[in-house]
């Protein structure tokens, strides 16, 4: 039996619809416009389109977007000026720093110096810390992992009680997806590069969370039979037949896994569009909250 | 065959010797005598007790300690007060608020206002969320986690690789300590009391944290032949025939759970004194940060 596909193109498409109301009541009503501000340093060209991506979702839902683009050559303390006339900013409610950065500049030491409050991506320390607590209070969830939450929960996937297993241990997949997980009571395990024999453990995962950025790694074998499936990889695998002369695969085995799944997301069309929409509610949000009791 | 016993007195006796070795020095070519503030609010008695226990501890190895007592009635403004004071005190170098707190103060707020570079015990959320990242700086670790770590290490126990199960998933001992041994590179899965048919997990690890608080929760049958297991649960269970009408246990069965293992720390004797040292050494340690330079 084939597996349902997890449509996360429409699911987003709901999401958006919903953000572009509440933006056109927050204009309508107190005039205010959420604004976010894009940083991209270099020219790699994969970070181009991601925030070229973003900036025109932003433009879709009404949200006001900055972008601005440093050559490879910034040093850190260029990227920390912008990033303190950006926090003073009061029409950037959000700041968004595409990662990967050069390997000259220290990514935590910049993602720490975005005030909590602008923090749209979720990429702060303090945030990663409050993610696996019960009840916490985290300013803004990271969106690829809080895609991946409404994904399951809007597909209807149960998740409190059942096992979840994560492929990766990256702060800004893995480790916060598997502690919004715990968060929600499910029983969680991460892999990652230095676990053997991968596929006894994910035979085990009633929910299985692949992001490790390795084509086609999870295969059918891999899987227990009614598994909910979410695929966070984007990977570019040659395709002569493709104009492009690539194409994008997930970190699953799509074809073969969705004999096994109970549902599955695709790739792209899966977890990549739901991030988007995840990084517009955030920036909303940001801009309700800065400007809460100036009604 | 029967399991080596991790002998937590041992161990912690090495620390402290060599804390105290290293805090007479300072004392002798700086000067420098490093100093811990413990605030205790409230009467239970078992918190009492952890806090004298701590403080017979500093003054065993040189270390100032300065006792700080408020009545359960105290506000949250109090405590916040009193904090705000010991962080401006250049003789104290750690502070610790023994936990739990009365029920009408946010200990989340309350543990958030300890300058990072006082949170000798390591309950500052930016301490938990980089717990998990490998290379990361960690200002403090938190004690217990990082006893259950050091007690792997100095008895010989592999962790990278390894499959790890963490009983418990609190902010001071399930959750950290399961991110240390991340960062390790082990396998890590979490359980919890939402963790259904826990004894089909627990027996897949090659070490195994119990951090629950249930006495003698973990039976022979949940655990894997030649497993390390550490029990960081101190439970009180009645005994008629000890003076004080009770005595401790762990989480652990051990006279069980040691025919089983290859390796087990008991309770007492176990976790607890090496809790303790690891205090010592985050004062310790705190002194020196704060003091670098004014050599």
């Amino acid at each position: 039996m084939s597996a349902k596909v997890i449509d996360g193109v429409t699911i987003a498409a709901t999401v958006r619809a919903e953000i572009e109301a509440e933006v056109r009541r927050l204009k309508a009503e107190r005039g205010i416009t959420p604004g976010l501000a894009t940083v991209l340093v270099g020219d790699d060209p994969a970070s181009a389109t991601y925030v070229r991506n973003k900036r025109r979702a932003c433009a879709e839902v009404g949200i006001n977007s900055f972008g601005y683009e440093l050559p490879v050559t910034a040093t850190q303390d260029d990227l920390l000026c912008l990033l303190a006339e950006l926090s003073a900013r009061p029409d950037v409610h959000g700041i968004l720093v595409q990662l990967p950065l050069p390997s000259h500049i220290d990514a935590r030491r910049v993602l720490g110096a975005i005030p909590l409050h602008k923090d749209v991506d979720g990429f702060h320390p303090v945030n990663l810390g409050l993610l696996g607590v019960r009840g916490a209070q985290v300013p803004f969830a990271p969106c690829t992992p809080q895609a991946c939450i409404e994904l399951l929960e809007r597909s209807g996937a149960q998740i409190s009680g059942r096992r979840a297993v994560v492929l990766g241990r990256s702060t800004i997949v893995g480790l916060p997806v598997a502690l919004m997980l715990l968060a929600r009571d499910a029983t969680v395990t991460i892999c990652h590069s230095k676990t053997p024999n991968v596929a006894q453990v994910t035979r085990n995962a009633d929910i299985l969370i692949a992001a490790i950025g390795r084509p086609r790694f999870v295969t059918a074998d891999m899987v227990k039979p009614d598994a909910v499936v979410i695929d966070v990889g984007i990977n570019r695998v040659n395709d002569p037949g493709n104009p492009r002369g690539f194409r994008l695969v997930g970190d699953v085995d799509f074809d073969e896994v969705q004999e096994v799944a109970a549902a599955i997301t695709p790739v792209p069309g899966g977890v990549g569009p739901m991030t988007i929409a995840m990084l517009l509610r955030n920036t909303l949000r940001a801009a309700t909250n800065q400007h809460a009791g100036s009604a």
